[in-house]
């Protein structure tokens, strides 16, 4: 493994759960969305929403909401005489990675300038309040937010899986239980090892059934496998992307979900 | 704007579309993966599959299949007693951002090694033809390709939007048509600058009418407003996330396009 100070920047972040009370400049704040905006892709169909004002997690200072954005794409098409053509479901996979791609320049450019970051996950799941209250046009998509700002704790990095679980060569091996066994006892392991869970009170609890799981047992594997519990429903995802001009199919039921 | 070697890196890249006939070492594909697989994110739900025998586009040596991967999620997810209940639309939204965000870490480690690297975006069109020869199992997606390798040219940077027409103060603007007419200025004067459609050769020919642009006025908005007239028909797309296991609606039509 080599080192230098772009790999270390990356080797040595986590995710940053607790903010000094300290606002970022607006030149650092120019410098990480320029960052952002010079990532590779295609169409340049992201935007970011910064957030100064109001109160955001962990006492962030700021938070950028990272959309996927095919509206000044329109716009532009439409000065060349063109209509957008392509299918809202293709469109919207090129624009969450010009929106991806972004956003993690953006997490690594603050890891240089000093300070952390931690992206929310739940921001499709809340578009439409997004929408309303940051007047978001059709064809705009909150893919997620990411609060910045100074440290007020250090973390050490999080565990990942052996990278031989991870990067394959020329084909996806058959993988074997043993294989399975050892990228959870990393993962498990080395999350135990930080008391992540207990250390964030953060830990799921179960909709039915009785919960055996001792706190100093409850791990990365058992955390997400009960995040995998979550929204069955896809009618409600469905409708917020169509909430926000992305027609990917047939809405057939409800819309409300329990991570609004 | 501030400037640091992490900020430099991002700032300085350009994709790389030619390559030196030298391949990088296993440890320098190494720490690049790993870079990679600490980006942050909830999931993992991603994987590289490597490809460094066979040609590859420009003449890069190695070829990364960037996957949004769900597969081993499951198999964790079992022996913890549980299934995925979650449904694939909203699953695919989060695998795709592991997958991105553990991409652009790979772009960024790749440069601070004095390699360059180009994303190809076709992976989704081609999604049948990688499941077979990669192997890939059901809950796997090929979201992207990623070339890498040392550096036989060198070139720019390449224009952005002004920032202000992607960075956002607590509401997306109302644009201006002054607005739209500066950003697609600074897009297409950049790109005419570095004479990139032309030196690329990668004029995209129109499928109906006369192509009265003359080379020296086709630049980025006429190009990118030409790639929007591609793929108007979301089934085929719908159709290739069903291969990969990921069911996001009724696919009614064919299942060709002329992207794969």
């Amino acid at each position: 493994m080599i080192s230098n100070p772009v790999i270390d920047a990356m080797m040595k972040r986590a995710s940053l759960r607790a903010y000094r009370d300290e606002m970022p400049s607006d030149e650092v704040i120019e410098t990480v969305a320029r960052a952002g905006q010079q990532a590779p892709f295609a169409f340049q169909c992201c935007s970011m929403i910064l957030k100064r004002s109001g109160k955001h997690p962990w006492g962030a200072p700021i938070n950028f909401i990272i959309c996927a954005d095919t509206h000044r794409m329109r716009l532009i098409a439409e000065k060349r005489g063109k209509e957008i053509r392509m299918n809202d479901l293709t469109l919207l996979l090129f624009a969450m990675q010009d929106a991806a791609y972004m956003a993690q320049n953006m997490v690594i450019a603050a890891e240089s300038l000093g300070m952390g970051s931690c992206y929310i996950g739940s921001a499709p799941f809340q578009a439409r309040k997004l929408i309303e209250s940051c007047q978001l046009p059709k064809g705009v998509f909150p893919l997620v937010m990411l609060v910045m700002g100074y440290p007020a704790e250090e973390k050490p990095p999080r565990p990942r899986y052996p990278l031989r679980f991870s990067l394959f060569e020329d084909v996806y091996p058959e993988l074997s239980d043993a294989d399975i066994d050892e990228a959870m006892q990393r993962m498990d392991e080395g999350y135990l090892a930080q008391d992540y869970y207990r250390g964030n009170n953060n830990r799921i609890r179960l909709e039915e059934g009785e919960d055996t799981v001792p706190d100093g047992e409850y791990s990365w594997t058992e955390h997400i496998s009960r995040k995998m519990q979550w929204e069955p429903d896809q009618a409600s995802m469905l409708s917020k992307l169509r909430a926000c001009g992305f027609d990917l199919g047939d809405v057939e039921a409800g819309d409300t979900s329990p991570r609004e």
